[in-house]
């Protein structure tokens, strides 16, 4: 048997590897048979609250004939999880994910786990502390229901989404625009946006107030992937002139890295900058007639107004479907059950 | 494909239809075979707690089959959903129906939803606020897990009881009477057996003190469907007199109408009558041999005596067991997995 | 069918059928064919949070192709259940297990329980009073996911675990060594251990502080059954003398019986013991060659160091392991789906 693989973001696997698996959910929602996991029990830690994410790898569970065995340590009823090594664990957490990663890959074929960021360190949080220990101590395959840097399984339905309606996408812009929020939230959404636009050859424009800059890392390691495939991965704080050509437009909140762990000082910030960046539909008429995207939950004329969500442009409900195909994806691809596609380059289907 | 179906409540369905359910139940508890809903996914949305309509509901799927997917909002493990029109989304729920159930039915092949009464407005509540926002915008079917102002797979199974121990039931008197509680419960439960009641040409009568009457739109619809089919819906706070000639006595507990929203006006009157209306053993032989129903979780000695629901006349597990076999009932009509029945009139076979 | 049977703790059973459910677990283990008991549906009722048992029961349901209806009270999302006879039902918990017993027993085939002790009173808790509550009212086999005195799920892993390591243990010594925390913790493991040792006919030793004595008629019940195996069990405040050929080491933590419900009490003897009872490499090398056992989730560094947990003598895995397969050993003759074994005498291949 191979050994075990992870999935916690886009750079843990080949960009070929992980076209492949948009190819491979494009298949399956074309009708291609089902039901290749049977038998196979697949483990789901929640450490956060879901919906999409849940039901969606579920559903993608029974169609293909494993079950998923759901702890929902966000509810209360599991232990949470210590994931630093050689700590005196009297706090909160009864367990170690020493344990319990080798003893759920007993039980399980694979492992899902969801981890928010801690909103405090980003030198933390960018490690994807808990999903990288599950990994490390696993002996399954190890993925991410979204994770403190990353959203895999977003990222990968976007990636579909944006093939379904642009069938050639390189060199298209992809405009990804910072949205109100009252709080600050996560940047796992965002970042893997970005490299999923890169990954498709995209050429992809941050629009932003300029303190909601995204880690400077990621973007230079997605504009390089992006530059390899006809695209490019830029930032800006002028949205008018962004939205221009834009192509497919994204809206996502999140929080300033500059004060990541500080809200009290990101506050006056959100009181200047929330107001100007609800997304309306006149916004998208700047664009190259284009279509509308947003991870979902969406607060609704708070981040992006009902006639932008409600009209015809949106792709909202179409990138939640594609979550139910790409997850049935990368569980068949983590678990060796693949589908035989009889030497078809899977790349070369995609994106020639 | 036909179009999507709900099941929000009796009112929805033509009473061929619901006694056609109950048949059918009838028939799978009688062995028909089953697992017809093989590869089907049923969401199961919880607002609220729930044992029997959880269980039931999920044993049901199995038994067809079909695989729930359970999201436990009420637990903390889901986001809370907003379901009107046009707010600005600044509160605690982080999502719209309006994505929910769309999403969702990209999912599963039916959606359940268990929205509780919000308690403060009978004017909203006996909207359905909730469940009709998802029946409004999902696209596949939606049935009731309990909602503000009804809980049809409790009448069903109530009404298939009541058929076990009653073959004619016809003119039969069924007492609703209610019963003592410290809070002020919703009136899904009592509006849906009298509306059960009414379904089978029963006399229902609602005993209840002059503050608990009911509403006065649902018992009127009541009573015409009553009437038409043999029977007759009224109220009375003479519980005493009503229990004369019984044959079914079934107890329940609510909050008065007029002082709905406001428990502080209400306390008072509890304090009266709280103590007169606990279901007593004795009460139950002023009947004619009347068996005693209680949809549960019922307050022992609260509000009905332990020798009532120890006793011989209580068919409360009954009921209970009963929603297993209309829950597959249900499933397997709005899914049109339905099964033949080789050209039987189904409420023929009912009610002659 | 025979009578429904239940399984609370290894008091329940005869030592015979206890190590026939150990050897159907390791013949599972080993391959022996499974889904056995397809279409069966069991229900798990959890009042408290779990992992290992949640997961490997789960799983085990899925890999004998029953389905798993799981009912989380703990996280609130179900009732809470009185078990009580005769009370004025006017507390927090919204129904009584006389129904709660009676109704899953109509949608399940066997109901498991989790209700972990109530810590106030030992008279009450040696009972098993809400698992008992169950038993005596359900129809169908009721087992413990561990209960208030007993955990006989873990205590049949361990015994697998044993015979796995040390193929003959009779006679051979066994130390389960207490171990510090910050809290009292319930006694339902160490009974376990001491009986599993019991039934496999070692020399159980029991080091702990005088203060925390186990309860002697477990400790004579057990010392008994080992008399009759070939073995024993016995007390001592002595570890380091205990640890003197010992084959297993077994840690686990739990509150002192005297100061039962007075953990105020319990304080400054912790203070004075907890430093001295850590488990350490060191100790381990005292004994003959051991190998260390622990139930998990264990508190690294305040119970039992690094070093042990991550060091090659340690079984915590393989034991977790071990919940998968008597899980479905103990499901499959629960629910007489048993496996032909061709007329082998069970208890003959383990022990002669």
């Amino acid at each position: 048997m191979s050994a075990p693989r992870t999935l916690l973001g886009f750079p843990d696997w080949e960009p070929a590897a992980l076209l492949d698996l948009v190819d491979l959910a494009r298949d399956l929602k074309g009708g291609l048979a089902r039901g290749h996991l049977g038998g196979r029990v697949v483990v789901l830690y929640f450490a956060n609250p879901s919906l999409r994410t849940r039901a969606s790898v579920e559903a993608a569970c029974a169609r293909l004939g494993a079950t998923a065995v759901v702890l929902d340590a966000g509810a209360g009823g599991v232990w949470g999880l210590e994931h630093r090594d050689g700590v005196v664990m009297d706090g909160t957490a009864a367990e170690h994910v020493k344990e319990a990663a080798r003893v759920l890959s007993r039980y399980g074929d694979a492992i899902g786990v969801r981890a928010f960021a801690g909103l405090k360190d980003w030198g933390e949080d960018r490690t994807e502390p808990l999903l990288s220990a599950f990994a490390r101590h696993a002996t399954v395959p190890v993925f991410s229901l979204e994770g403190s840097a990353r959203h895999p399984l977003q990222g990968l339905a976007d990636a579909q989404t944006i093939l379904e309606r642009l069938p050639d996408p390189r060199g298209q812009r992809l405009v990804l625009t910072w949205a109100p929020h009252f709080k600050p939230l996560p940047m796992a959404v965002p970042n893997s946006v970005v490299e999923a636009g890169a990954l498709l050859g995209m050429n992809v424009v941050v629009a932003r107030p300029d303190a909601m800059a995204l880690d400077p890392e990621v973007l230079a390691a997605a504009d390089a992937l992006a530059r390899a495939r006809g695209g490019s991965v830029r930032e800006t704080s002028d949205r008018q002139a962004a939205l221009e050509g834009a192509r497919v437009v994204y809206a996502k909140s999140w929080g300033a890295l500059r004060h990541y762990g500080d809200w009290e000082a990101e506050k006056p910030l959100r009181a200047q900058e929330n107001p100007r960046w609800v997304v309306r539909a006149a916004d998208l008429e700047r664009g190259d007639d284009p279509f509308f995207m947003h991870c979902l939950p969406v607060r609704r004329n708070l981040k992006v107004e009902d006639a932008v969500l409600d009209g015809p442009r949106s792709a909202v409900i179409q990138q939640a479907e594609n979550r139910l195909w790409t997850a049935q994806a990368v569980l068949l691809r983590l678990l060796d059950g693949g589908v035989s596609r009889q030497g078809r380059e899977p790349e070369g289907t995609l994106i020639a």
